[in-house]
């Protein structure tokens, strides 16, 4: 069943490790067929290198395996959680990407500081509060859900398809599988700049002496220069 | 038309992902035939695997397209001001890429600190001031070549082939679109050396034992090293 | 003898190189048949492109040569010290990776401080103490062992199956050779989330203007955008 | 003539590519023939690409060309001087690899922080003073080799093989050109390590909350896992 949706997501997951956002196993990738009201989703700790679209896990909106020889992804009652909460939403990703996650390990939001943010994430892209102790010790995974859709209750889940999770990591999402992967990969390029960007921002240098500026410069270009074969 | 300008202008495009400055289609390279008055320029948002030198654009100096099956660059506007304000250059490109990026999200400038910026750019390579409300509303691409223009009021633009746009990222220019490829690299890598110049700056540290040192360097130097097959 | 752990412990060297954690010969792994009480380690100073699963060398765990055309790895004796120290590892390796080498150096232990560390390390990774003047001059790689064994009095060496020596680097291990090397990656990875997240705690910036974040995601997004070829 | 040391000095000069050290033609190695009092060295300015084995030029210890059809290396008179002045070396290397160049930049020598640094280097790795006005104006590649050898004065060059002239790059040397890569490689990575350990120096984290420690470490380890496929 769903051969096709099977095909998106697993090559969805695939894409992760080429993109490099995911070390071994580290990350999921799901899909939904809104009016079949299913979901796809990777299974568990099955290494990337002998996955094969077949090996796909079918669950339902309530997280009742349908179809699969294998067990879903123990994040599968996170998205179960966020496709019953963000209508709109055909595809989820997770992954532990570095500057993500270390943006989520800092607790940290991450503001829009340029043009490269804004052309996907309409405004800051938030980071949920801690989960409490019972929420952790409970249904640790779908409170994971709850929590993140706490974070969105006055923010347009598609205007910002990205949420970092307190000391654990981001999970994206768009119009489907490869939209939320798409995400993925952005986020992880818009914390690098952030990043690099709040470093900047609090440091300065002065500048080489002239006289070395000149000879370098002028060795290479003008009249006089001499660097090459002329 | 311009069959030879399509094909440098194609490998530009190109070249900007090999060198990893572009992820997605964050970028763009044009080139001018500075004799027949026409601009060549990637079309917008195709995708770089997909892409061939006969989908590349024709436009003229008004920014009218002049040939093209595809919608121009949206910063086409940006490429037309360029060229036609700076009359020396040959080449445009435009990226996103990282540390670039993040010198013009942290609104800084980038100082010549050694002879590898030396060599390239003679000078402290400029960030514009921010956009201003009314020209973001208004003809926003086109505004963007403007403030460039406007920094460059007093460099002559061929000594300093880049700029910094305050919240988005580097143009950058040559006497061909190769020749802007090239200084996208090198500002790429620049910015990368002046941003770990700037974070060793305000650090120090102290060295480690002696003992260890001598213990670790004599095991393999020496008359008395036992380190590998001997 | 013991062709098949010849084969592990030589695909788990091989490894190192792939994974990027090892420059040159700076690595070296190592796997234990604890019923034979027999050792298979690389052998010293030996490039990984021309090394084969037979130049792999058999310890006993007195530290004693049984079989081998090379001389074994110059830090056997702290592999040989571990496997008698942790009777339960059986797998050991030891890299310079690059984060993991600079938290030793800066002689830091790496706190726990989200999922991805949690899912594999059990609390906080130690730094050793630094060695003492007689201890480097004396059975240099022996007393090497004994120090990572003394920092693990009081942690059960399979739940945090990884340190860090102070002025040197990781050692990490697990079941077996491939486990060692499984760990190594990780604690790699959890390092550079770590520093990244540790500069991230002491920084802060604010935001990009309001009217180019609503002009970027308004060009790209909704019924009025005009980015790519609608 | 000299074929064999030509093709020494190509392969090392290619080698520098392959170990990303260089960017463009920004680099060049030689090495020396001590008897024949011959040095062979990369030409300028040509691409590594289309470069060959024949194209390296042979030069004397006054630096008059002997043999070649390109013009040498921009930076021979530097590798002249060095060799007249370090007896012992057989080879150099100069690059402006991106850390070692960022220390240079800075002006920051490079202490020994690790066993990965005394493996090598038997010591702190020093940063020339300035170039004074006079000698940058003058026979500035000449003067850079001699401020090099006059940071030397009490160091044995093959004990620290390596330097970075300041406002520049790091040079390298030893036994021949390939032996000289190998210490170039090395310094850039003990300039990342470095780097990484004096920023690790001045920060410092909490921890993650022990529940969800426990809840990740236990979902995967002992006997109520219940990641993976079981």
């Amino acid at each position: 069943m769903l051969e096709a949706l099977k095909t998106q997501v697993f090559e969805a997951n695939m894409e992760l490790v080429k993109k490099n956002l995911v070390v071994y196993t580290w990350g999921n990738a799901s899909g939904i067929d809104r009016e079949a009201g299913l979901i796809v989703i990777k299974p568990s700790g099955v290494e990337y290198e002998r996955m094969t679209a077949s090996d796909m896990v079918v669950v339902d909106l309530q997280g009742n395996v349908v179809e699969g020889k294998y067990k879903p992804s123990s994040d599968t009652p996170t998205h179960v959680y966020l496709y019953n909460a963000f209508k709109d939403i055909g595809g989820i990703v997770h992954t532990h990407s570095q500057m993500a996650t270390s943006f989520a390990q800092a607790g940290r939001e991450v503001h829009a500081l340029g043009t490269t943010h804004a052309d996907y994430f309409y405004g800051t892209i938030p980071c949920t509060r801690a989960l409490r102790e019972e929420e952790i010790q409970g249904a640790y995974e779908k409170e994971t859900g709850k929590v993140i859709a706490e974070t969105f209750k006055d923010i347009p889940p598609m205007c910002i398809p990205a949420v970092l999770v307190k000391e654990h990591g981001p999970f994206t999402w768009g119009k489907d599988a490869a939209d939320a992967v798409y995400h993925a990969v952005v986020l992880e390029e818009v914390c690098k700049m952030a990043f690099n960007t709040s470093l900047l921002m609090q440091t300065s240098t002065g500048t080489m002496q002239k006289t070395l500026l000149d000879k370098h410069y002028l060795r290479k270009h003008g009249e006089h220069a001499y660097y090459g074969q002329g």
